[in-house]
């Protein structure tokens, strides 16, 4: 496969770059940005001096079309609907990784991102593509998860689908590294006042939420709300997602397990932990594995679950990749077979 | 006031010591330690040198009792109730900072410490000194709570005691510093480890979850269980304490601010933070305080409350001064008007 | 005394801020920032609510000279050198943290700085003032020393007063944390970036270099250059400079030792290691302290010195203070008797 | 190639299990440890699970020359020296990443190690596998560099191939993140202390001065003593290597840039950065790089060469399989065609 990648510069294009050095049915072909054109992206970044000396080039979908075989945005949010039209309109194969193509009401899509949606009937043809569960079907434009929505929906979906907790009773307490918001520097991600420090922000705003209520939804259709919160925690990548939900019935752990077991048992990057162990953050750095560490506490009736991904690749470039191997028919390992950076 | 530390080489030890140096009205006369009795205290930390030269000496209740007017234990869980019976006997004031004399019922103490409880004559006449609620009557005696609980208690009182949330709707989400862990040097705290990392311990069995449980009955009978994890961050200082609840009835966010607001204005070391803000773990670091940002979600009908402690200050040592001040009849703030150390 | 802050809302303004909050003898009656006029402080900074609640104002030299008996710049250069004239032909006293008026050649500060030098009358009239060495009998004009400058000559001066090392052969490997280089954002401080990094940074041109060299010249006119290096390293605070010199004749340790003890024994914030042991950056975090570890080794004939200081403190507030305790007849120590922050 | 590792439980052995994972020609048909034995290693290691479920075994010779082609070792110093006859006797192919096969000089092993030497003629027949130096030629017995050696080593070796520099004025200022002391719990290493923290240890007793003096004296036998410092700074991975030199000659920069150039052009894994680029340590992590940045200051006569490593990989186990790729023909670069985990 001949890949474009448009926004090669940002954290998860620059985590393509990386993982598909070493996807052997894969070759980056162009790589685009719109602030710098014309550069050679092992100017800009250094690390990549001998190993990819492109040259970066402005957005140009006839260009890429001629080149490549599929584009993969890399983007901040408000790039794809710009530019999804024409590669839409000759049905060339899209993956986007920024937020543009995932909720299917354009009225949601602008209260929450307050930017203007891309057409309807374009997001209408967008997959959800949760690579666990995308459908293999209907795979030409897939819309990539978020690095939250990832963490949070991998936690709950046994519970959700076999309907064993309160649909309202869900709270995600979510905790970034710094990576996850991108390489543009801000007051919070000032080293001084990042390290040694923990900022929760964007309290019941963070764009994330509605992506999650509506695959929820669509899982059962008695969710209405979620409890979610965000947090910066003082590392590059990573996020740890806390999990909470109240049980609809007295349960047993082992039972839970089997539940956890029985849903991703065939799904090779996702590793339910023993009962009585819990993913450290570390576990999965480097990697696209989600590993999960499940509880129930019978005294307060709450389940706790603990979801580990690294949020630059299993919530950014390698699900895209993972997406891209399930679009082109390949092994979903493709490239992805990955040891963990430990320590 | 002449003070006796107890266990002064541990974090909590060194953090009196700090603090005490800049205490108008106290004179530390000696220090003692198990393991390093011998040895000049600026030895074993060179950042002491030409601060303090006291050398270490063994535990000696009679010695302490007559060169002392009160003495502090700092130690691990397992000390205390080895030492207390000889200054309890000689009604001589103590302030406890380890987690022995918290639990009112032996057999809690024995199931959660795993270790022989403090006769409960003795518990029976400590005071649980969580300081912006402790007896000023009955202060001869006094048991600091323990750094999550601190933070856990501050996060809720308003709530509980106004009967404003669903009693077993508390989920407490505390993540701490290493320096809460003491000392010791162990696998999970060797710095490859845990520089980047988070993972959450003891889970449904940290030895917090009980004085918790039993301060809020104090508060409000109806509290049976709550749900409560720990999980270690990469900073060395710090508590971050993201509370969940279910509100009993609907409520706006301006009645929630004049709830804690009303149970706080005239506690020095509280700061409720405007609505909308949330503190960050940073600004309150070096300091006696405990900052909270309040939140409640329409949407899914709960609270979000975060609060930030230094645990070595507020959490243990600093309370303890706190406490040290009620005891002695001192402006509460004597020894801890201290500025956040920031960045 | 009253003081004013020219320059309140940086990282050595809210240090300034923060130790003289328990200086007993000087209180801030004003707080300036040009671009942050009109704001509260403790709403730019939330650690600072109930403690410090002061409008920023616009520097106004009139109004300050009105209210304050001493105005301090902790300003980024080339803004003392803007307000100066006015406080100096009013002969008021100042102190200045930043770099303008360090450099007695005003083409030396035009060719490091880039930037218009202030008036050579007014430079002639400032005295350098590394507190341990400040001319006390003409001290109403004072320049702060930077805080690598600081390190580097401390932890030289007995040798080089001494003539014990070949003059040219001095090299310092400075080695700072992220809240030297300020509160602004950049590519460098992002933390994503910064953590887990080092980089070395302004190689051969870093503007402390010719203030270090005319110090040096000033004890040993010899002296014609240096071998300087700044590197950043993911600490917040703290600058470790590691010194090397090839000795003039063979030495022992202990000669070495007695030189520095002769040296600093009267000064209260500099404290030599004994021999063998070398000072870790934390041990004087939070202090005005400056460790010293010396080292001889007979092999390579060469001597290595470990100096370590917190930037904002001995490198900028903590030694303008000293500077203004000089300057009003008290104790060195006043308001700076703390204790680090360890661990 | 089947390969067997000793040591597999320590951070040089896990990142052997990394990198071979990905390598296309070699295989790991057992793995070793003294003290784990009977363990799987997903157990002791979590995020290995799903990916390697080898059970350590004792180490066993003669076990490990039937199964495999090669045995590392990836031990702390004095085991190899334990073990290595056995395979020396069988003519077995070796390759020791621990220290004990360096030194040429069975009494400079035991002045610096403190423990018994391996018997002179293995030492003898053991190459000292500098990997862009290796003797081809020569390659049954490979002894791999030390990580501060190997970086030391690269910094300079032009320059005294090309006799540039004074002999006797090499300073070697190195800092190192906390994985080269590997994962044995240690008060230094503890989160608290470490991190916000540096370091200076084993001052002028450093291990790695033998193996760099005696590799220096091969390339130049007018070299007879350097200095060497070895600093731990708050990063899990890396060496970031600052060197100094006195020029024997003025030079230019540009003839500087040619003679590194010149000597590495062929090197796959060392990139030479342009004039006036320094490297940062993250830009080599997770990668075989040795990335070098040159100066020459002419007011001081002094060079300053930036060398920065992946102390893991092209300080242990990278280079190994560099080594293990020249021992058995290969490509030097199989296996380890890695880009940079930036950020």
């Amino acid at each position: 496969m001949n890949i474009s990648i448009i926004g090669a510069t940002g954290y998860s294009g620059l985590e393509l770059i990386r993982l598909l050095h070493n996807h052997a049915y894969s070759k980056i072909v162009s790589i685009h940005s719109q602030s710098q054109a014309g550069q050679n992206i092992s100017d800009v970044y250094p690390h990549l001096k001998g190993i990819m000396d492109l040259t970066l080039e402005p957005i140009n979908p006839t260009l890429i079309m001629e080149k490549a075989d599929v584009v993969i945005f890399a983007t901040p949010s408000g790039i794809t609907s710009q530019w999804i039209n024409k590669f839409y309109d000759n049905n060339f194969p899209v993956i986007d990784v920024s937020g543009d193509l995932r909720l299917k009401d354009t009225n949601e899509y602008e209260k929450w991102y307050k930017k203007s949606s891309a057409p309807q009937n374009v997001i209408d043809d967008f997959i959800y593509g949760l690579a666990e569960f995308t459908d293999y079907s209907k795979n030409k434009f897939i819309s990539n998860p978020g690095c939250y929505a990832t963490a949070a929906l991998l936690s709950v979906a046994p519970l959700i689908m076999d309907d064993l907790v309160e649909e309202n009773s869900l709270i995600f307490d979510g905790k970034s590294g710094f990576s996850g918001a991108g390489k543009q520097p801000t007051e919070l991600n000032n080293f001084s006042v990042a390290n040694d420090n923990m900022t929760t922000y964007k309290v019941n705003s963070h764009q994330h939420i509605p992506e999650i209520v509506q695959q929820l939804k669509n899982w059962n259709s008695n969710v209405n709300a979620i409890q979610f919160s965000t947090t910066l925690i003082p590392v590059t990548r990573g996020i740890f997602m806390t999990t909470y939900a109240t049980a609809k019935t007295t349960m047993s752990e082992n039972e839970l397990y089997d539940v956890y077991q029985n849903c991703y048992k065939n799904k090779p990057f996702v590793r339910v932990q023993p009962l009585g162990e819990f993913p450290s953050l570390k576990q999965v750095i480097g990697t696209n594995y989600c590993d999960i560490g499940i509880s129930y506490n019978a005294e307060s009736n709450k389940l706790m679950i603990i979801t580990v991904i690294d949020n630059l690749i299993k919530g950014a470039a390698g699900q895209a990749i993972q997406n891209l191997n399930i679009m082109f028919g390949l092994e979903e390992t493709t490239g992805l077979d990955l040891v963990p950076v430990f320590p």
